[in-house]
């Protein structure tokens, strides 16, 4: 089975991006917003048959850990409320994909992060998704504001009330910025690649999985730029007197591979343990064009992925059980009886 | 000749750091900062001998593009008046470096820097440093708040007065930031990786090539993410209907090779067309320490480059043409003659 564990919510039916724009001019100007607009379960149906599903069975991969569109979330608009009623949306539209393809879709959660906020405000909406909605994890956002980065890094203990959740729930965290409201930052070309090793950088230095052994974190986009920066890393946390990363932080920390060429993913499977790497394309997202150099998708990553050097133990655990292991909610979806035809 | 392009006075006589402590306190309390301090030959020749000129020796190495303490330029520290004295400080000493050292060491200046600040402001120090001490490029920081991204991207008109200062004297720039003030980051470990990445993508999408395509930039730390996302960049500029980036911004970008281990060095000169690649170091730098796994130094970067399945003409580019070609200024100085036992 090839379980692609970085998939969003990147076409869903436009009423609800449109609802958006409603509701975050309606917060600007301190009114309330428009009710939710009406989507079909066919417009759902649809905009995934010919999305990714359409994906999934081309490249040939199985199932999609699936979660709302990333730069979508933009928690630095509106207020704490604004983000809530946006993470409700969109988490319940994921409930809904994760219903209507069983076994193909399986939901992780936005959060209604906002900057300056607590991370605790977070926790009702982490309970009903996870116990509710049966989702399997949540995505974290380092940086509510948008690329200013005005919140506490992750080591502060501002974030511990819900590592505490996930802990309790046993689901790991992606964690993943959002839009870059900052002109400084391209959101898919350098903002989210940033977050990645900020994220990474912040973590390696802390006392988070000496204080929650147990909480898992996945780094997206190949862990940004750690792997191809392996022996600074390493030098720096050996410098701090810290263990080994492959005897300390990776214990905890697992990189995707969302990297859209081969020779990056030869890097990634030569440096990185393999039982740190799980599957991902990120399709439909940030580079859906083709490669004029192999006439196929840049996110194809599981062509990549099939060139690697690596035993077939060690492919199957990149492509299944990594996953499995660290999504641990992850297959009681995979392995339900599926009713015949769902999803087509 | 193998000519490090990177290298920083990490070592500089401890009064010359001490004053820079006094100078921001005074500039805080309103205070006229106290004269400088007096420093001896004799202590910059100690300085150096026992640490970048022996690490030289101990490498193989010949040469060293030398600039001032990353780190340590601190544009966000006081007011502009502030980062002109402390940059006149800092390239004087590094001039007197030059010169006590002809040949092994060459000039790079820090610029003025201040948040919020036109960048013309730093017109007079470049020109100062490139016609009177002969340096031969300068590190421009494309974030002087130190990690909160407030300034315009490089993209930006703002910044055109000190590129076309570059043009005309035919020097390049090195996009270097410099300490993180934002608690989110890293000096060494996030905030110089996010600042290649951030830097070459503000670059990729921009007109400043096309407005001055002779001007040459080199991004260090083997440009950030980049080489480690090539498909990734490759397949947003296509998608803006941009050339392939080695026939379009590799034109006029350049990255060295601070990448401290063997396996990201492969990736490097893989991906990066060879004529773009520059050695360098960056010792004494963030990764001074030995790696347990080799024995030798993380940021002995001759070791790794030395490894590299490549022709013999294409390493003397990396070891020598290319910075010859880049910094254009650099020969004058390689190629004089030297005074017996100069340096030693």
């Amino acid at each position: 089975m090839i379980i692609d564990c970085h998939g969003h919510y990147t076409t869903a039916p436009k009423q609800h991006e449109l609802w958006r724009q409603q509701q975050v001019e309606a917060a600007a100007e301190g009114r309330t917003a428009p009710p939710r607009p009406s989507i079909t379960d066919h417009e759902i149906r649809d905009s995934i048959v010919n999305g990714q599903l359409k994906a999934q069975r081309e490249r040939g991969t199985d199932a999609t850990i699936f979660s709302p569109r990333a730069a979508g979330m933009g928690h630095h608009l509106g207020e704490a409320s604004t983000s809530e009623a946006w993470a409700d949306a969109c988490n319940t539209l994921i409930y809904r994909v994760q219903t209507l393809f069983p076994g193909k879709f399986i939901g992780v959660c936005m959060l209604p992060q906002s900057p300056g906020v607590s991370p605790a405000n977070c926790i009702p909406e982490l309970e009903r998704c996870v116990r509710d909605y049966g989702f399997v994890g949540c995505n974290l956002n380092p940086d509510p504001s948008g690329g200013y980065w005005t919140d506490p890094p992750l080591s502060d203990r501002y974030w511990y009330p819900i590592y505490e959740k996930l802990v309790e729930l046993d689901v790991p965290a992606m964690i993943h910025v959002s839009l870059a409201c900052n002109p400084a930052f391209h959101t898919t070309g350098s903002h989210y690649l940033n977050g990645d090793t900020t994220a990474f950088m912040q973590l390696m230095l802390s006392d988070v999985f000496k204080d929650f052994p147990t909480l898992k974190m996945i780094i997206p986009h190949g862990g940004g730029a750690v792997p191809f920066h392996w022996g600074r890393f390493r030098g720096l946390a050996l410098a701090q007197r810290l263990p080994e990363l492959k005897d300390g932080i990776m214990r905890n920390i697992f990189f995707d591979t969302c990297v859209y060429h081969l020779p990056g993913q030869e890097l990634l499977a030569k440096v990185i343990p393999v039982d740190n790497i799980l599957f991902a394309s990120e399709m439909i997202g940030a580079v859906p064009g083709i490669d004029p150099a192999t006439g196929h998708h840049f996110d194809d990553t599981k062509r990549y992925v099939d060139q690697l050097d690596l035993s077939d133990a060690d492919r199957a655990k990149i492509y299944e059980g990594n996953a499995r292991r660290v999504f641990s909610r992850l297959s009681a979806h995979l392995d339900a009886p599926q009713p015949a035809g769902a999803g087509h």
